[in-house]
């Protein structure tokens, strides 16, 4: 009998800046048949993520063994109870084709009508920092002005709709003028702008003129600088992300130089991670489904083809390749 | 009847940089008697805040007229039976000698015992921006480690024994040996050190081993660069200002690079000014006259005499020039 193989993602050496193709290389690795108890799974749709940047450069993630990410995969087949075959399952192990697991690390998948890859972003953990940054760290209120950088990316994309669900102005940087029309005719955004062409602090007096109640926060840096100045009195920063500095040692940004508006305006700004919000998660998924039913949430996804794309796919993220969720399909959902 | 005259101090150009001397003249002016229903104050003491400096570049401070500051006097000649003679009255009227006022801009002071510049500093605005940034913005728990900035001057002295008396480790920056001394000797701060001689970040490490819950912003720039990497998970920055961006058009900073810190550890920054607290200023007033009765909150005056010398005050603020709260004596008090 001869046995299954997967191939995985490995990480070799330690990118400086934006990651190359030669920091990854291809593995392969033999499976062996699931024991009494374990499950076989076949990875589907895999997730990349702006937040793997600094672990790769930390050394949280480890050299010359496969990587992690979200994924959603198919059980194969099943010596345990908790799995019937034929069952999506998601999880961190992502960056490989298959692999045998005792099934603790799974969660089942439960569609409804939707897509599965959307669990990967709009009704996993994409749409849940989007919702929880912007309504709980964020305490957004109907009509207000927001202001969110990657807007065309995928937590930024869901942002800026929320947003307008909620009766707000909403403007949003972006990096390619493709994605200013995106942002504009597809999304519904009031106001989008290219900041690689542009200022940004000169877009924000345009599109804020009355300033900003919510900057979502996902670049740093430049975009920081610009928006702590044009903020509402007792406005909200919430930090999602700071892609622009994922490349230092230190995930260290462009100086920030105009933190001392935050005093009058009484500013608040906090960093936040999405398994705050898992005790809304029930609330989240009934919003975002009602919203999606509507046709008032639309999703995008990028989808490169193959195992042997998830490094682009990773790499592309900081390039400017995606517009809304970045995915690779790893193999037919059948 | 000859008249009374008195001295003020001007703004005749806006300063680059430290304000100097030059930047302020002194002016002699007629002060007409108090008619029905005014009073005529003469100043005892004036308060310099760091705080003033912005408006000097910014423009709010008007050039050629007399400036404003936080000041106690005492009504000398009353026509309004709100006032008797021999009042100490608080107010904004600063950098000046004397005024006529109909009482609407004049707070009574009620002493308990103490001396009665107090209400300029430890038991007044400043003391209440220590309290309540502190307590309710920085929202500090029993034993947690705290950092300070600027932490010999006003607020900060006294934001150092409150998180004393609340069993915190408390470690503190100045700009002199003198100052580090003090902060040890004097008012029982764990661990101190002169940012001007050693590395801030290295000197974090070593002060607080375990990372900071609070951070009490001050100064801005390095000193916020290198605490927020240092910053426990759920680690919050109440800033009260950033003297060190003061003196620059638009209040800008050196550049801060490490924010991308506040998201994994869910780091709350938040600009607060002391109005925001009026609602706990009795709270606020009996704790302070509790602890300074028991002997847990000590002050020091940096005191510079006559009017004369209002703008070496100010001035001093920015060279390290006070230890404590920096006042200026324009009168006896009799």
């Amino acid at each position: 009998m001869s046995s299954l193989t997967s191939r995985e993602v490995h990480l070799i050496s330690r990118p400086e800046g934006i990651p190359v193709p030669d920091n990854f290389t291809m593995v392969e690795v033999e499976v062996p048949p699931p024991e009494k108890g374990e499950v076989l799974v076949k990875n589907i749709y895999m997730s990349v993520d702006p937040a793997m940047r600094p672990p790769m450069t930390n050394g949280q993630t480890k050299l010359n063994s496969v990587m992690g990410a979200g994924a959603i995969g198919m059980v194969l087949e099943s010596n345990n109870d908790r799995f019937e075959e034929g069952t999506h399952v998601q999880h961190r192990s992502g960056f490989r084709e298959y692999f045998v697991s005792d099934g603790s690390d799974l969660q089942v998948v439960k569609t409804q009508g939707e897509a599965v890859s959307t669990h990967l972003h709009i009704l996993g953990g994409t749409g849940l920092t989007a919702y929880g940054g912007l309504l709980v760290t964020g305490q957004l209120k109907d009509a207000e002005t927001v202001f969110v950088s990657a807007a065309a990316g995928a937590v930024g994309s869901i942002v800026g709709q929320i947003a307008k669900i909620k009766n707000c102005r909403v403007v949003g940087s972006c990096g390619s003028d493709e994605k200013v029309a995106y942002l504009l005719d597809e999304l519904g955004f009031d106001y989008a702008f290219n900041y690689k062409t542009t200022s940004i602090r000169r877009e924000l007096h345009i599109g804020c003129p009355d300033g900003i109640d919510v900057y979502f926060e996902n670049v740093g840096g430049d975009h920081l600088d610009a928006a702590v100045g044009q903020m509402r009195p007792l406005g909200r920063i919430p930090v999602c992300g700071m892609i622009s500095a994922y490349h230092s040692k230190g995930a260290r940004s462009e100086g920030v130089t105009s933190l001392a508006n935050m005093v009058y305006n009484r500013v608040t700004m906090r960093g936040f991670v999405a398994t705050e919000f898992y005790d809304i998660r029930d609330q989240f998924l009934a919003d975002m489904r009602k919203w999606m039913s509507e046709g008032k949430l639309k999703y995008t996804e990028t989808i490169l083809e193959g195992i042997e794309r998830a490094p682009d796919a990773l790499i592309g993220l900081f390039t400017g390749l995606n517009t809304g969720k970045m995915l690779v399909r790893l193999a037919d959902d059948v």
